[in-house]
């Protein structure tokens, strides 16, 4: 063994003492409300992912899209033909599609009515409430009625709230927040949004 | 309509309007380059999101796990059994795990190999290549000869490369860099890792 295989090897064993230790002092298990936000790309797909791992622990997923709905998505159909994953696209698409804020109001009601229900369902570990954050920043649902609802639900069970512009009331209240920072992005470079990658 | 609706549908139909024009001036198509770094989570997750986007487009996806591959993760077998995607875990855990650095170096080598490999898959619409960042952070690979492999890869084939600490050479050579960001996280607040979730 050369003399920086032995420091390597040390100074990884070290590294592992303390992870070790960290691992250990941790017990609680929770549901978690997790909230991803930012201006950055990656808020769904890291929450369809964490779908992908639910699932794959033999739990459901139910998905309730806020906004999105009215466009097709590349992992929709490949998500909805697995078995136990429930999905609902309820909203209609972006306020400035629409155009027409009681409508809107009206979708993100219907969404929220359609997750109250869902964190009654038996099995279900991960509930996916998508562009959520977007209905609140536009006031289309009253935060402190979420937040109850949130507050009410079976306490294992994982919740992902994602969407820009997360209101403060809803982050204090989150037990993980990733904020997804855009450090560059190919539409400055004039790059178009390309299948499979946008949408 | 109400003032405050046609306020809302004038706001909203200009934004519409900028919105359109932004779109109608990006008109390249290209294989992204993209990064997901960043201490918060996501990063991971978010790659195989994008998996998903492009399988639910008809194309192939190929996965390289450069670090993990030890220990079993959720989303694996769920992603291993859809059609058109191929997943090759070359890793053997976390360095501080395996204590060994010619063999976390050999471990790395094999699974650039497989990238490169990979590469020439006809059909393949997105590369996924899983820690590789940690890879060139440590040194197991000079980051000259990855970046050289990247730039040689078919020009639409789309790259999604994840892990902390993305060395500046490859920010620079990306198209995407997202920055995930921990706001918040649950482990300070004693809850453990929690199965479908972390695993």
């Amino acid at each position: 063994m050369t003399e920086d295989t032995a420091r390597h090897r040390e100074k990884m064993a070290k590294r592992k003492a303390v992870q070790d230790a960290e691992v250990a002092a941790k017990t609680i298990e929770k549901g978690l409300l997790m909230v991803h936000t930012g201006a950055g790309k990656g808020k769904s797909t890291a929450a369809f992912g964490l779908a992908l791992r639910m699932l794959g622990r033999g739990r459901g997923v139910g998905v309730v899209q806020f906004i999105k709905g009215a466009w097709s998505t590349g992992e929709r159909p490949v998500l909805e033909a697995l078995p136990k994953l429930e999905w609902h696209s309820m909203g209609e698409g972006f306020t400035w599609e629409t155009q027409d804020r009681e409508r809107d109001i009206a979708a993100c009601r219907r969404a929220w009515e359609k997750a109250l229900e869902l964190m009654q369902r038996p099995g279900l570990g991960l509930l996916v409430l998508d562009e959520l954050c977007i209905a609140l920043r536009y006031g289309y649902l009253p935060v402190e009625e979420v937040l109850a609802g949130l507050a009410g639900r079976p306490p294992m069970l994982h919740v992902v709230v994602t969407g820009r512009n997360a209101p403060p009331a809803l982050l204090e209240a989150a037990d993980l927040v990733t904020e997804m920072t855009p450090v560059k992005h190919h539409f400055a470079a004039g790059v178009k949004a390309q299948e499979g990658i946008e949408f």
